[in-house]
Parts: structure tokens; sequence; C-alpha cells
């Protein structure tokens, strides 16, 4: 991990490069798009990596879509795209449920694309959708035994994804439900914010987790990026070698970390989340974890990759 | 700090225990009372500690209330009280503002109390009340630019305090404030939960914080105990020495770690969050951090004081 200047690499070493792996995870937003907005040239490159042979992998945390909707976006901003090819979170915590064989509720804190897909796994869930405080419960005074006829009996775990009706009744039932250690805590990712391109800041699931956390007084499973638990999904349906896999990312504590974890080879954009300054900042740390987000490589946008192909 | 029962002391010590403070802070919450009840014994042994010629300070990082509603709480419920004697977070934190001459707007996320706080201060503010997610901007796409002009211009501080209306667009405002590193960010406390009776768990001020200060990027000031604010701001009531102040509190994170950091003897009671089983695990572990979370003495409940007195 030195965060090499792709576009500085000599033609020798670029082929070297492009020949030493075969499978290419991609994370989303960021790198492929921002928003509904496909980032200019990176259609191509995935174009042309599939054209050289390469299998390609979109492997997102975020948790909105299900996989059906994740293949229209593909195709509408000319992606290539198999329901397969895509590893969403929404997906991998359906899918985990179903191969523990769960049977009790699930409390969910998400949105549509998360329902859909417990929906799909054939998960019984409650607690979708907007949540306000009840009229008149608005004092801690006033809470007491209002809120406790809403808990639902037999909920098993709590499953935490983006969920924009966030609100304090869904903290209260969530952090009560985990008061039982047998009830399982489940999160999609732990990514503090969403790349957009506005000058507003939108809170991404991870800071839901931190409240959730915080109350409950427990750490949850995270299936998404950076756990390799992502990686393990892809290779039941693909095998990989770390070695000959490249992970393509624009937020080095997901994507980046991931590779490190798993052993994959990695591509930082600057596109999205992390800059060239926070990779600085690592490089002159001496904290070894901080070593593990320096990338090996780095480009200003996936598109540059084209000409070098 | 060796977390010695209090009821285990001989006559003599008790008596040299008893003389050696002048001055007592008491957190209200889980020592006091547990929402609206007294816990029985606790007024009598307040009674018996002004007799005795101790100065009392009620200092609490709940921000629900302002002083005046202190005051009628602890009457209510046999504690005597003037407003001087109430150092409440959201008191602490309008004072603040008020004491560097602070001009701009804040953004409130907090509950009646605190606005009313800012309103003596005269503090402007912003952001009181529900906000729910606007119709229509539920998915992540349809939010860009949908919140952008609910944003007010002139917001110089984002002020935190328990908000039961705590929700998604808040967290987009808090943030979005927060990314000019000119916004000032202060947090009545970090209390993560309240002590409450029933089986339901209440997240407090706290999990708020942490997810705020992670979309945010941000370490906040926080006002109220463990920091040190808090004690400057009685001693310019009345001054305060270390040596000879006791506080009383049931949260070690809080209150007992408080006294670790201002010099204070620490009297914990069992009545709300912290348990013996806390203590012990702190008493074995090498952390430092740990130890300073171990109180000098602890009682089962503060009533059991009345009888050693």
């Amino acid at each position: 991990m030195n965060a090499t200047y792709l576009s500085s690499l000599s033609k020798e070493d670029l082929k070297r490069f492009v020949d030493s792996f075969d499978t290419v995870l991609t994370d989303c937003d960021g790198v492929l798009w921002v928003e509904n907005n496909a980032i200019e040239g990176s259609p191509e490159v995935l174009k042309k990596l599939r054209e050289l042979g390469k299998k390609v992998f979109y492997v997102t945390n975020n948790s909105t879509k299900d996989r059906k909707d994740y293949v229209s976006k593909c195709l509408k901003l000319n992606y290539q795209a198999t329901e397969e090819e895509i590893v969403s979170t929404a997906y991998l915590v359906a899918n985990y449920l179903k191969s523990i064989n769960f049977r009790k509720k699930a409390f969910l804190i998400g949105s549509a694309g998360f329902a859909k897909e417990l929906d799909l796994a054939g998960v019984k869930y409650v607690g979708f959708g907007p949540d306000p405080m009840p009229e008149g419960l608005t004092t801690l005074g006033s809470l007491e035994g209002g809120l406790e006829s809403l808990l639902e009996p037999d909920v098993g775990a709590v499953l935490l994804g983006f969920d924009p009706h966030f609100s304090y009744p869904k903290m209260v039932k969530a952090a009560s439900y985990l008061s039982d250690p047998n009830c399982l805590y489940i999160v999609t990712n732990t990514d503090e914010r969403f790349p957009v391109s506005s000058r507003l800041i939108y809170p991404g699931t991870g800071s839901m987790v931190a409240a959730i956390s915080a109350c409950a007084a427990r750490d949850p499973l995270v299936v998404g990026k950076p756990n390799p638990y992502v990686a393990e999904a892809v290779s039941k349906i693909h095998p990989l070698d770390p070695k000959r896999t490249l992970m393509i990312g624009d937020r080095a504590n997901s994507d980046v970390l991931l590779g490190a974890n798993c052993g994959f080879r990695t591509l930082l954009v600057l596109t999205g989340v992390t800059s060239l300054d926070d990779v600085d900042k690592w490089k002159k740390s001496s904290d070894p974890e901080d070593k593990k987000l320096i990338p090996d490589f780095y480009l200003n946008k996936l598109g540059d990759f084209l000409q070098l192909l």
C-alpha cells in the first residue's frame, strides 16, 4: 500500500497491473455515479474491463434499493448488470437471516428497498415507515408507559439500514429490543455520510448506527464493507482469488479497508468521500490502523483509467 | 478511589468523612428521583446535610427543563431549592453563549426547557420542534435540493440537548451547518441513556450526540458532567474548595468522572445507571481511564446515608 498514482506507471507496469487481476469489485455511489448521474467516463471503463475479460461485481453499502432496482439504475446509466452481479447490503442481510433460518420477527429501521429484500427472503418485520413521537408524549416523564405498549412481541433481531424516517421512538424501540442479549443486531454498513454533490451533508447509515450502538451499549454485526462478509457472499457465486481481485472505491474506511481485510489490490478514486489529503495524513500516521486505509493506487476519477487500458 | 461501602466505616471515620466536606454537588435523575417520584429517603438526607451546614447544588445533565421548572420539581418532591442552586445544562449553554456575546442564530436540537433558557438569555434560535421528513422526500435521490432551501442563513452554532423530535432532517441540517468550521458545536451532555424504571430503554442526549458527531466528523464542546466547565460555573456563584467538595451521583462516566476531573470526593449511589458489577470491572481493568470511574464511596441508595449522619 503506497498510493501510487496509476497514470504515472510506465506502459509495461500498467500492462502488468491490468493483467494482474481477473475480478473487479466496484463500489457504486461516488465511483460510478453521484445520485442519479453517471460520473463521466466510468461507464466506458467498466465496459472496457468487461471486454478485457474481467468479471465485475457491484459491491455497495447502500441499503435503499433492492437488487432489481440496482439493475435498472445500472442499465439506465449505461452500466451492464445482472442481479447476480449486484452485492447490496439489504440483500446480504436478508440472505443472512434466511441462511440461519431466522423465524422470529425483525424490527426494521430501513427504507423501502430493504423491506423488499426481506419480503423476497420471506423474513417478517415490523417498524417500517414513519414513526414520529406520539402526540402528548414529548417530555420524558410522559414517555413512561406511553411507548411500552407499542413494543411488539417475538422480535428477534434489530436490522438497521438507511432510514429517512429515523426518529426517537425508533431509537427507544431498537434499544429496548436489544436489551435482550439474544436479540440479533445487524446493520448494513457504517458509512457516516453519503457522497453527494450539494453543499448539504447527508448523514448515512453509520450515523444512525452510532446512535443505536450508544444507547443499546452493543456493537452490531456489519454485513457491508469493510467486513469480509461481503466478499464471502461474492465468493459463493464466483470463486475469488484475493491476489487477482481489484477493489475500486471512493471511501477508504469501507472500500480500501475491505481490500486490506481480504488481501485485494485497491484503487481509490477521488470522486467521492476520501481525498488525497486524507491519504497523506494516513501516510504520516504511525497508527497501523491508519496504514490499512492507504490504497495501492489512486486516480482522480475512474474515467481516467480508459486511456491507460 | 477504592469504592468503600460508606455503611462499613467506623463511627469515627464516618464523622471524619462528614466533617471533610462543606459543599455537596448532587446529581438529580437516579439519585434524588426517578422521573416524577422521589427516591425514598433522599429528601431527608438532603435536609439533614443542609442542617449540618453543607451548601448544596443540584448539578444535572438533563436539558429538558429550565431552572424555574427544576425549582418547582424540587419543592414538589420535598427538596429545598433556589434557582441559584440549580446548575442545569440548558442554562449552562445559554449562559455560555451570553458570556461570549454570541450574536448569530443557533440551530437548536432540544426540548422546550432548553428553548426557554435561550429565550431568557436573549439567544435567537431556529429548529425547535418537530421536523419530520417532508412528504415525497423519502429517498436519497429526492432529497437533493429538497432540504437545501430549508437551511437558514446566519446560523453560528449547533446546540444539542435531549430532543424527542430528533429526526433525519435535523441530522442533515446540523451536519450541514457544522461543515462550516466557524460554526460552534455545543452539547449539554453525553449520557447515552436515562435512568428510568420501566423495561424500556430511553436513549439520552449522548445517543443523539453520537449520531451528529459521526456525520459532522466533529467533536462537541460538552458543558455538562464530566466536563469541569460545570464546576467552573458553580464556582462563580460559590467558591469551591475541591478537597472539601462531595459529588454524589448514580452514573460513573458523568458524576464520578467529574469528581476525578475536578479533585472532588465522590459518592456513587446504586439507584440509577451504574452497578457494582461495573465498578468491579473497572477495578480489575488496567486502563487508567477506567480507574477514574471508581468512586471513593458507594451506598445502595442515598437514603441509607441518613442513619450514618
